[in-house]
């Protein structure tokens, strides 16, 4: 597609431009997935698509703009498969079996499994990307609830602050969602993929007196 | 030094030997921690030793085997630090208190402190060389022998099979280990030092009946 042709896009605003948008991050992801993230600058994925480097500034500021985005639905991706995952699951330490085990099997099929887009998310956690740090605030509030229900139902302790532990237990998972940390740690994960929730859920558990 | 003079370490055998291992380890930790470990070669380090190429392959086989015991010096400092602080601390809990903060600790500090340095650490969690892996054997070990010890004397619980427990809290601590993985940690670390050691320690509490 030629810059000509593109005015077209521009013609009616809202939903055109939202078109745009979505066909550059296409483009892009197919590109990056091809020739890698770091090496790509604008101009050449400009080049790939067929459109002038102006233009495609006029819709993202920046190659990391892009990369933000890219990002943000790989995450969102993740985020949906663990929202799917706990629909109709009930008690909380069944929750939180649930999202260990689903946060991190995703994390290691999404972030490894395209060696390409896989830069991306280590530029994104290397330079702590909003698009990353909100995805962990989001995740650290989902334990943080999971806790309150359990301690309202008896299941969970509650002798110890509710921030507190629900930050170590957010401490115990993060490395996992980290595309930088999760390799170092899959073998171990894989020699036995429950054994760091079957010790946060006894830490969790209520002392009976 | 020149590779002529250098010919009087040979004269006699083991010692001197000896000696020149630690000369060629002394010189090389300095130079890779000027120039970095990745870029230079086994070349560029004899040059700068004065020593030939060939009298350093006499010695080691390779720029890794030299990297090997720079590793192994930098693990053993980390160990040693460890140990010493143990030394007296004679309740189970406090023990697995101590290896906690002593290990994390130190390890920022030894893997952190040097940038150039760090590059050997990265190289050696990356290909996973003996050291680090003998390393982290001995360190999994000694969880399993303070679990041991906590479970012998009452203040642990007897309910979970050991050796799965002391994985579990071995793969809890791992990712402070790994030079890789720390600097991703280091923040969440310092927001609450002792989130981890609380946690591991409630999941080891007896359940009161």
């Amino acid at each position: 597609m030629s810059t000509s042709s593109s005015a077209a896009f521009d013609a009616g605003r809202g939903p055109a431009e939202h078109d745009v948008r979505t066909q550059i991050i296409e483009a892009a992801t197919a590109h990056f997935s091809h020739y890698g993230y770091d090496k790509t600058t604008v101009s050449d994925l400009a080049k790939a698509i067929g459109f002038s480097k102006a233009y495609i500034y006029k819709f993202f500021a920046s190659k990391q703009a892009i990369g933000e985005v890219i990002c943000t639905n790989c995450l969102a991706q993740i985020e949906g498969e663990v929202h799917a995952a706990l629909e109709g699951v009930q008690a909380p330490p069944d929750r939180l079996r649930v999202l260990f085990t689903v946060i991190v099997e995703a994390s290691l099929r999404l972030f490894l499994q395209d060696r390409r887009l896989y830069e991306i998310a280590v530029a994104a956690a290397t330079d702590q990307w909003s698009s990353t740090q909100a995805y962990k605030g989001r995740i650290r509030q989902l334990i943080e609830e999971i806790l309150k229900e359990g301690r309202a139902s008896g299941v969970f302790e509650r002798a110890t602050p509710l921030e507190a532990t629900s930050h170590a237990v957010y401490q115990v998972l993060v490395p996992y969602l980290n595309p930088v940390t999760l390799p170092h740690l899959s073998a171990l994960h894989a020699e036995s993929p429950t054994a760091l929730q079957d010790l946060v859920l006894r830490s969790l558990a209520p002392q009976r007196k």
